[in-house]
């Protein structure tokens, strides 16, 4: 790829400013707005599901032919892991989507302070969490299962659409909507991360306790993303190689 | 672009008449349908949110190889700023933008008049507002924020979908949804303008309060599309040059 | 097209098939389903305007090569005007439309006779209608032009994202989403129809009340159909002929 | 194909493991959650019909180049008597596939362990039913109708849209978004079978009762598959041969 390193960092950086902004955005702005007492017209899980899928889909056709389209360290961790991209673009990779993420973070509560009674502690920002902290009370056991679980298949989705066998041009569907459907099963379990960008970027915002369990999001979403990238090119061998080739495109 | 100037402008009234009709149009009739007090058969945000994503993304299929696909003041503006569309469009353009929108608000009231008790004054009819006008009680200052930064990643996915860089084909999908996506996060906040043709359409018939914030729905998206327009160039630049490539291939 | 007039009619029946059960059938069985009093676990409007659809985008992609993927008289005579299928192809493509709208229907009738207390006239059985019969009560001038100005978008866009400047092998998908998008709108203005076929699928089976209004649903999808068909190639004229190029592709 | 057989095992693997993970997933730990005793924010059928559809469209990008992208024992036998497919893979599919799906379901239940007061059979298990086990109450027969005549449509779609007559590459696209229409229809009848590695996956988990049941959930679909597989040739003839042409591309 003949893009600039400063070209592919910006992307990175903007993809996941949008990751994190129209993600968690919809889950503090939109997912509960009641109309009385008993109705919902916010969007509920299955909006945000639908919201998180949609910033993949939308900015890996926008700068994936760009930077490759990760927008989360798990993703680069296990893009590099399974040869697709250099090693010496993780660590810029990573500080890129960190910074996206929390600037995203930023603007969410600069927006969200213009409603009254605004707390970002109190509303829980759309904080990841297990134990007290899961939105349906999963322990942390389950919640570490889930989200490496999910995030091995999040990378079979991403290596898979993306090898050079499969129709090209569809990876950012394939993606955008695998994150969707990540969405629709684990919401309940750990509000979804599979994305330590995702959860970093919010978790600044919400006080000490969300904070604290980070780590989790972290671990998990690293370690499913490494089991896939170690193991894809063995599971799914191929003829010829194919290094460097972009999940964007 | 070897298609006439008559037809491009048919092109953007009919995208806009539909980017109206449709979003609006789903708000107006469909968004709130309740069976007996508890339960809202109707569509809700998420519906409305879909709908709108859903004109842009099949207008831009039917006559984006016509006009480029805008249906938008703002974003025309952003892709004359980005070099894509040549400057004596736009003022063609946003006539056409914007009769197309007010036409389609006219229908939507003709139609809305057939329900017994209808009144647009009351009812809001999908304006959009700030203060005491946003749906769930956003001050002014959050507003122009959401709807800045809203068109700007809006104007960042249509310039990054279409460029020649990116997958050919599949730019209607990615800014259709890139549309759905911005309902998603921001009608509990503004009820989502990011297009001042969308706002004035429905302004026009339902009295002079949202009529009179209806300024701050062509400053921000504005704003937003110009910042987009004039950094995508220097943050993503290509090689060659590729002046005039449209927005709906 | 080189395929057997058989074979395009088997077509045109099977997708009819499919859209009525799969449309109507979704809201027969799924849009309500009450978990005690005041939760609808059902898909709601938003579920069968996604039904609808997906029934023509799935469909489309399976025959659309055979027979055009029409689906719908309205289509076929939208089609004609615009010269893309030859004009005897209109009564059979009508017959076949409307058997298997009516089959459609009683495998339904079959299905949900399966669970107790059904009863096809107190249901409403998924039937469009004006004035009483409206689901939130618009009259029957209001379902008259919200039917053909839908219709007449729903052409526009088949006729445009099958035009041969468009891109090549979108159009189901934006075909179908116009569907949805349709039915986003106008579920509570006429449980929406645009599509005589699907109407007389299910009015037969439900009473006499939904069957003496179902001239409405000929009349008005059929006149807005008409209207995009013939001015379709004066708007948007092509230097170039291209009779006989099909919907599907 | 010059793919492994081994590689293509563990394709199936793969893709009915998220297939049963990813769908049923949706249905265990997201379809409702209550907040209060008014509100589901919970997905619904709708998120759970998307769900299921998802499942397919991905995990078909991911490895529907290698293995074709079944998932299901229903596909495959309709897959191989309409001749795509060699009749010596059946037996090896069929066994990756139940497998897999059972898999998954001791992963759901692992991960639902970890939410105080589960119990398997209480909650159902997202399981296939009917009569008492039917989520809305729908016998027997119009069960069997309801499996027989959704899984028939879907080898229709799966088919044609793999037919090399077809558009190429938006297969996954027309087949998972078949799938969500077949549950937006079929939820509240049979909590929608149409694959028996779905439906056995999580059956072993759930007691006794689905378990006795589980029978009807291979029949309807196997007789459906192979209605639809060996009919489709003969109505939908192509004039040069096809054989081993793969679903997934």
């Amino acid at each position: 790829m003949h893009t600039s390193m400063t070209s592919r960092l910006a992307a990175e950086f903007l993809g996941t400013f949008v990751l994190v902004f129209g993600g968690a955005g919809s889950a503090i702005f939109a997912a509960s707005v009641l109309a009385g007492d008993t109705i919902n017209m916010g969007i509920g899980f299955v909006g945000v599901a639908l919201a998180f899928g949609l910033t993949v889909l939308t900015m890996a056709y926008a700068v994936g032919h760009i930077s490759g389209g990760h927008f989360n360290p798990a993703v680069t961790l296990g893009a590099v892991l399974a040869g697709r991209v250099e090693p010496g673009a993780v660590i810029p990779y990573w500080i890129a989507q960190l910074i996206g993420g929390i600037a995203a973070g930023g603007v969410l509560y600069l927006i969200a302070s213009g409603k009254e009674g605004f707390s970002a502690v109190e509303s829980g920002f759309a904080t990841n969490g297990y134990g007290a902290l899961s939105p349906d009370g999963y322990s942390l056991v389950a919640v570490l299962i889930a989200e490496t679980v999910l995030t091995a298949i999040f990378l079979y989705v991403i290596l898979g659409a993306t090898d050079r066998r499969a129709p090209q041009g569809f990876a950012p569907i394939a993606i955008g909507l695998a994150l969707t459907l990540i969405h629709l099963v684990s919401i309940p379990i750990s509000n979804t991360s599979v994305n330590p960008a995702r959860s970093l970027g919010v978790a600044v915002y919400a006080g000490s306790e969300p904070l604290m369990q980070v780590w989790a999001f972290f671990l998990a979403p690293l370690l499913g993303a490494a089991i896939a990238g170690v193991t894809y090119k063995f599971v799914f061998p191929d003829e010829s190689d194919h290094v460097m080739e972009e999940i964007g495109r």
